[in-house]
């Protein structure tokens, strides 16, 4: 009962009003990036990453193209140039400045951004009582809202990578990413396994809720039957794959992976270093000792798919994924909690209860990320936001300790490319049932 | 009548001895390579290809690894570095030679790998008359005879890219890839569509009968209604596509195909060059006009995706194609045909029946090649043959007027990376049926 | 009279107590850097520039490293990593972290890095009151006033290559490089002529003023006659140069500099832009009109190198500049002047006069850097200053508007690579003699 | 007496009509790429290096464009295309074939190029009968032999660089390289050393006899006493720097030397292995023990400078290497001797007397390539050959064994890049004279 009033309260919050959420919404953005100093705010320490400062100014960039410049009668742009200094990478929007050149822009200051955040906060608030074409660009906002949610959690990855590359070992917030674990040993137990019957299953997104255009249609699949572990791999787990020489054997790996290991050098998971016999890793609250209890994260799709054939099992399908995940409701271990480190998956008993679907760890799936059938992309500009991703790359299921709860769905496609490891990204075991 | 007779013939001989196809299949790889100069036989033009050697070579390395030294008593091995000059990729099997080094190596000559070609060949004629463990090691030269043929298709390939960087455009036989275009106007009529209801229908291989492991084992699909063209994409229509613009129209291309193109300034499919108001194209056979007639081919699978979405339609999955491959036989233009490039299909009339599924061209799928459900790697080093290559490819279906014919099953499953060129790669559109 | 005064107090401005020129030299630094937001003070821009925030903490870490460590008793570090991140390339001085990476380090931040040069400058200021050993550690003093000169130097042209990257075009100060060119036409005169007889000649530094080790051994060389500018080359002239299609005729350049050219794809100087059918030039007071009176800087060895072959001329020897520019004292456009941008010589007159070898551009010569006869470099670590780098550089002589004025000689030497452009790097013709 | 006599019959044959010399230095160009099958004289080993099939058509190709097609009369083509495919570099004569690219070429096959030269042979013996405008081409004729000459070499250590790229360690000539060392210890005696007064000497090509361009003007240089090693440095003196950790240790090291060697991994000279406790190295003659006797090689200009240092010597320059060399003739092991391998040094006396400036090992100088004072290219196109590559190369003296005799002089000027390691270039050491 106290679920289903707290689930009627959820929704009630998620349909107040938008500009509330709004206004919620991107506080929290500035909430994120407020403890970092200058300096870290400027810093582009990779190509895939980009600077907070660029995260602030592209999210509001975004509200100003996409509703105030088409919307809004009479708005007037902060900067002339920054269309073209904070546009992604939609074509239809312009040309864009270079995706790894986003680092060497000292201008805009980030006092600057945050007054152009204010620019733009103040004109949507006066739009929002603007009530002519809302059913138009009412939708927008709702991605633009969605869209700030995936910066607020491409911030924190982006600021982690960017300390990892600092020999000082600054961290972000001193008082997240904790453990209570004492160093000692833990056995790592395998974990039980949830069992699911082969049938034809709906997956994707229905309704009037808000999703992205690449979680729909709904459509069936026909799945055979399968069991899939009841948590994400554990530090524990992929320690033994270590031990193993996991990292040095051709046999567990994809032949892109393999070269792509050698080429990188990767002994461990991404932030992993040994400091005598035992591992560090570097966490968004500085070195801490890893956790064995903890779901691995950092972790590449080859390594996800290395360590799941050494254990003798596999990847699950984003199908199979989806339809387990219907045991569990959208909870867990999400930004909202400031830990910023997934949590410890203590005691046996714990281990064998499906769990932690969502927040924690991001999961690898073996499916590669491609249109539903009958996949319409979003009108117009719109259309580039998912659809032409959707090569190479491959899908993430269920959200991290980065992902503000109210991001994710069931339904909910991430993706990265193979070798992507600077998300939070860790993998569940998946096996086919071997008796009906 | 004649077909059906010739088709008996066929299969008899399909069913005639395994040693009697290995002579046979043997003499086609020397029979394709003396057209040659020795000069050709030695170069590698780019790290994807492999000189002609090299092939005459790694192709018997496979009889002499995996057949004659585990089963064949006492045979001894031509030279005790070849094991390693010509393994290809089998980390099972030691050490190999960096592939893209594969053109560095003057020695052994031609003429000692054909010396290399009889020792192996006389080994292995005597050992069909060793009836021990035929149950082990006959199933492996199974898969010798089909990989040689593969390497029989990449040979044509490697040195149709070899011989089109030479500003001379020598040609590889001048009798073939011949074209009856007079060079005036033809229309491109649009397609037939061939209509498939939705339903669970199975694919892949099964039976006895030889197959790769990648298309086993045979499983249930979902397919929706839709429809697919009678025959693959002309060139006539592709050069709609690109007198519209579409080599410079993002909205088209998804995003690393567009990179792909800007970085590598595709313009029209590889190996097409414009003279005057007209366009060539570099063949087997020399520099050709381009027939409008013809299949398209050398597009790779980012402008086989592109063109389709500007036609309004979108690539089939390689379920729908296998399903629908089914209205015809395995028939077709291929290297039996020593015609070496795609054949015009002619006439309105023969544009609006189901045809071409095999030879002419392979014709990119919108599947990422990945495992079947259930999917179980060959034993031991040979696991290595399919399973690994399973991550950023995409699967290709049909076979090409490279393939010999005999190689192709409806289950066949060909895979290459999306930017791929240099293969006989085509495409044939798909669309979701409007109506049932 | 007035001159020789001033002379002499610059004399004994150069004879005050070290510590006094230490303060001075120290404050200046923190001087250049305050006009920039932190922001523009911790990127680096390309791989060869680095930093403010680098350079404040580099020159600090020179008088931390190599004076009050050995010398100062009771010293403390400020910090233990900055020995590492600090070092620029000492390997006499440990592990130095990568030099393309220094803009990927926020912490520590350029607040506490003004700390780290308050704890150094204070400690500094004690130890000079400390007499022992003095003949030791007073001319490495001397070395770490000359190496922070050159830093400050170094400060202002990263900066500005920072800045051009900006599409803002944003101005360091926007009072500097100012012009008064009204954008009329200008003929740009051909300079006089300076003619030197040949003779047995002695360059580089004699006496105990300091200079670097690279300028010793003071030594004979034999010179032919030769004649050299008054001048150096002006814009003016340097546009006759590109309006010939200069860029455009491999005759006139060094193979390796067509081929840089060709794959830098450079149009005109580092910094120009066309707009209509004028130029404008990137400067630290932001975009400028090209002045066809200031002298052209911001090229390469190659382009110098190019035009002058096209004027018929050719670079004079470092020997040859040293010895024409005894006609002139240490004296005009330095960073004291606060113009930061070379200064126009205007009317024909003044060009007739032998000038400007010191100050506005660092002048290429023709000489590749390499050690005098009887070369000694510094002791111990010191020793990699300068010797190291002798190889594939060239000499540059005089000093730019960007170099403090007290840094230069007649005899100094700079270096830098042939294709170096974001220097203040100009050049002068000289030419053979025709009679005696 | 005898030295004289066979020194005037030297003469003589040098006068030998041009049209002799002609037919017996392309004669042996012909010779040195006999003992090659086919295979070898198609790859391009590395983009420095050129394929001898390419060599064979390339100097052909200077006879046809710089003789026959301007001077004459009727003279035909033997093909269109070959002045596209086979001019190296000189832009003046039209568009050249990417020089990374030479090797993708199979056609001309190895047979039509022998045509192609035997058209152009036969050319050249009907043209060498005519005598009009003799004084213009006749010239050129001469700069075509040293040209060809050049080639030869090139082909030697382009085949050897080849040749070590094969596991299989193929000979070019098994009968050469060959050495009596019997294995045992050889101790590195200190070789005597030669000294020169201080003095102005002059150096250059003077007279009408042949010298390229760049040896011109001769022109006087002052050099102080030095003293310079009697002969090259040996293996077994290299193998103590190396035993001295010599290639760890970063002081002995140009910076960008010691960046190259981590980058390419150098532990030892090109071409040498460790196996077991001992060296082998790549000869032409095959795999052979490091003969401690014989001149270093294969080493390039960081390595011969770190040597110097860490001996507590240093390179001569070109103009003191030069002077010195006047105390021998041109002889000695030379590309006739067909040894085509450095010569041991053998007896301790035999290390006191002055030797070997000539042939053996190309000598390093610490001089950067550039024009002499005065220095004017030849006229025209053939102005390309030597000046535009004055830049970033260094002077090599005396010529090796793979050079002809009859191509080297006193003031010859060879260069490379400062890593460059496939010729045969070792070193000399020089220092100052301590006491005049």
């Amino acid at each position: 009962m106290t679920d289903r009033v707290s689930n009627e309260n959820r929704s009630s919050s998620l349909r107040s009003p938008q500009s509330e959420r709004y206004a919620e919404l991107r506080r929290r953005t500035g909430e994120l990036s407020a403890p970092l100093p200058v300096e870290d705010q400027v810093i582009q320490s990779m190509p895939d990453a980009s600077p907070t400062k660029w995260h602030l100014a592209h999210t509001t960039w975004f509200f100003e193209t996409f509703v105030l410049e088409p919307f809004a009668d009479g708005y007037t742009r902060f900067h002339d140039q920054f269309s073209h200094l904070f546009n992604s990478y939609y074509r239809g929007a312009g040309a864009f400045f270079e995706r790894g050149r986003r680092g060497v822009i000292g201008r805009p200051t980030v006092s600057e951004v945050l007054d152009y955040r204010k620019h733009v906060d103040h004109a949507m608030a006066r739009h929002f009582d603007d009530r002519s074409r809302r059913e138009e660009w009412g939708p927008i906002v709702e991605i633009g809202l969605h869209h700030e949610q995936q910066h607020q959690e491409l911030l924190l990855t982006d600021i982690k990578h960017l300390l990892s590359c600092n020999p000082l070992h600054p961290a972000y917030r001193t008082d997240c990413a904790t453990t209570n674990w004492s160093g000692g040993d833990v056995e790592a137990p395998e974990p039980g396994w949830l069992r699911i019957c082969g049938d034809v299953y709906e997956i994707g997104a229905e309704g009037s809720q808000f999703s992205f255009d690449n979680e729909r249609p709904r459509h069936a699949v026909l799945l055979d039957d399968f069991q899939i572990a009841c948590h994400p791999v554990s530090c524990g787990q992929f320690l033994e794959f270590i031990d193993d020489g996991g990292y040095d054997t051709p046999r567990w790996w994809l032949s892109e992976g393999w070269e792509t290991r050698v080429l990188q050098d990767w002994q461990a998971p991404m932030y992993w270093q040994r400091r005598g016999d035992r591992w560090e890793t570097m966490t968004l609250g500085g070195l801490r000792p890893v956790d064995p209890r903890q779901p691995v994260c950092h972790i590449s799709y080859f390594e996800a798919d290395a360590y799941a054939r050494w254990a003798g099992a596999r990847l699950p399908t984003e199908a199979e994924w989806e339809v387990a995940s219907r045991q569990c409701r959208v909870r867990g271990n999400f930004a909202e909690s400031e830990r910023f480190h997934p949590m410890a998956i203590d005691g046996e008993a714990e281990t064998q209860r499906p769990q932690r679907f969502f927040g924690d760890v991001w999961e690898w799936t073996s499916s590669a990320y491609a249109p539903y059938p009958g996949f319409e992309p979003w009108d117009d500009t719109l259309g580039e936001y998912n659809g032409k991703f959707m090569c190479n790359q491959y899908v993430l299921r269920g959200g991290s300790c980065a992902t503000p709860q109210s991001h994710i769905r069931h339904s909910y496609r991430n993706f990265f490319p193979a070798h992507a490891r600077w998300q939070f990204s860790g993998l569940r075991l998946a096996r086919q049932s071997t008796t009906s």
